[in-house]
């Protein structure tokens, strides 16, 4: 059984915050910070070639605040939403740094969510072998997760993430206000992935979640979250081991996300699904409880209506099914600790199909 | 200066070598071995799914002898020529991995020259942000420079090499016995890296190729090659310095071999370009009577006509040209000895135009 270090609670609100990824000579640092969109240039060199990758969905002003700080800044703007994480968008973009003349010493900056990081982090991570990223989040999600961690992807017609590389930035900028502009939905559909990181490994952030008023404590949800997932990076930066726990409610999440996506009208959001895909996971109705709470508080679903079969079709692909039909999944015997552990594929198909409502615990003898 | 350390003679003909490339998690290594392409099961585990990538002009048994040490082997054979090296066909080689359900737990092989095992090498790096691959060089040119150093790439249009990735092998095989198949002049242009080698660093290397029958010393000749190239690599992995000597030769080599490949009578093969490029780096006149002595005696060009103007483009295009126009090329004092240096664009073009011969040494006050 693996367990994060807890984090005491040394936090006063508003000011600023520093965490630093140690990878030996890919380490980086990670501000949090109000404001800081508009000091990205006194963090990181600036004065050279830049392009800023952004998508429509995200208010013009953030990338154009990015680009008045760079000596030679170049937009590109790409269609907002899943589609644009493909090998066509990617190319594209390639295209316009050969067309540029980027060099090696030039950079890619990211300002938007989980799918244009991922793409321009692609895009950065395969240009002459590798130029500088900047990631500049701009969602709940992503400055919670997705923009720390180094993995960069795109898909391959309908498989998530496919190709694409492991590639740290060179730097994180996290401005809270950016959030401002965020609809309720798709805000609270970003903190199921900091619930996910309390379960995992940090009971404080699962108490703040209980009790506090989210918004007021956006900047610690969000620091804490990353704690979280650095320790577990730092332990394990390609997933070959640990790094698999922030995986936690994504099994079940991916299949239901799949299912879903191809039903126009009962397309959820990943945080969404994350959040319905934890459930499963948890040992004691008691933790059952304790999320189903915390779900209806931020506003994320508990239950939602799928297409079973397409959900198990969409899980029999998942690359986290073995050989032996065993699947990998990640469990929580208590708020800030987690297992790694893998169950016959039936025990997640039951789930699946809603004849069992939890992957059942180890047997006692089991345990280590 | 920068020097690597010479090789002492310590070989005798026939038998296996073995080198280790050292960078830390990521060290693997190059077997040199008459038969070995026979026995790479016994070197690796191929007791999984397998994608071999060769190409229509490698002897078809090459790929099918590792096929039949696999345990589940896919053969995905590519057209021969530049042209393959491209994303159109990286993503074909991708598409078909998925089809497969390839794991990260599975591996590519490369069986072929520099363009397959730079397309291979880059469907290895980017599949699931990266899986084991195993190169297994059949040509001169391969064997004694591309297979190693874990630069894998393909072209963005006309752009060389643009889009790609360092993602080192799992394991490099060299079978000389698959350069039997080789026409005279592929044979001859591969060694032309062997003689930049030589040098670079190993002036053992060079006396080799003047005195000696190269058909009879190859394993010898690969085995030196490789020795320079990884003493390189292992002080820098990533260029971001020493590396760049491997660059000799190639500033003007790739002009020329850009400007001829756009008049299909005229073609040089990469080699003969380098071999070309070399002559102007050579800092003295004994230093290019022994390298255009060598050339004659393998059967090299020493000379060749080419549209100026299209070369100069091409090399405008060059990603080693800086801001400041100054051009960063490796020069050659002496043997076995090389030197980093910029030096005005004007001089190279020069040289391009035809209206001087050799890049100027540097004055000697500015020697170190």
């Amino acid at each position: 059984m693996s367990q994060c270090e807890t984090v005491g609670s040394v936090f006063k609100g508003g000011e600023s915050m520093r965490l630093t990824m140690r990878l030996a000579e890919r380490s980086y640092d990670i501000i949090i910070k109000q404001g800081s969109l508009k000091r990205i240039g006194e963090l990181v060199n600036l004065n050279r070639k830049v392009l800023i990758v952004t998508d429509n969905g995200v208010p013009a002003t953030y990338s154009q605040t990015v680009a008045a700080q760079c000596k030679q800044p170049y937009i590109e703007t790409v269609e907002q939403g899943e589609q644009s994480k493909s090998i066509a968008v990617w190319q594209q973009l390639l295209c316009r740094m050969v067309e540029l003349n980027f060099t090696r010493g030039d950079a890619v900056v990211a300002v938007g969510g989980g799918v244009v990081g991922d793409l321009a982090g692609f895009v950065a991570a395969s240009y002459m072998r590798g130029v500088d990223f900047i990631n500049v989040p701009t969602t709940t999600l992503s400055q919670i997760d997705s923009s720390i961690g180094g993995k960069t992807a795109v898909n391959l017609e309908k498989t998530k993430n496919i190709v694409g590389a492991f590639w740290q930035p060179r730097l994180v900028v996290i401005d809270p206000d950016t959030l401002k502009t965020l609809s309720k939905r798709h805000y609270a559909a970003g903190l199921a992935e900091a619930v996910k990181a309390g379960f995992l490994a940090d009971s404080e952030l699962v108490r703040i979640f209980e009790e506090e008023d989210c918004e007021e404590y956006i900047e610690q949800i969000i620091y804490r979250s990353l704690i979280v997932k650095k320790n577990i990076v730092e332990r394990d930066e390609r997933e070959t081991g640990d790094r698999a726990a922030l995986n936690l409610g994504h099994t079940i999440g991916h299949a239901i996300e799949s299912a879903c996506s191809l039903q126009a009208d009962r397309a959820l959001y990943h945080g969404e699904c994350v959040a319905l895909g934890m459930v499963p996971m948890l040992e004691s109705e008691a933790l059952c409880n304790q999320l189903i709470a915390i779900c209806k508080r931020l506003g994320l679903p508990t239950e939602c209506d799928y297409d079973k079969q397409l959900a198990l079709a969409a899980m029999r692909h998942d690359k986290k099914t073995d050989v032996s039909g065993a699947i990998k999944v990640v469990k929580i015997p208590k708020a800030g600790m987690f297992r790694l552990d893998k169950v016959p594929f039936e025990q997640v198909e039951a789930v699946l199909l809603g004849t069992a409502d939890q992957i059942p615990a180890p047997k006692k003898e089991e345990e280590e």
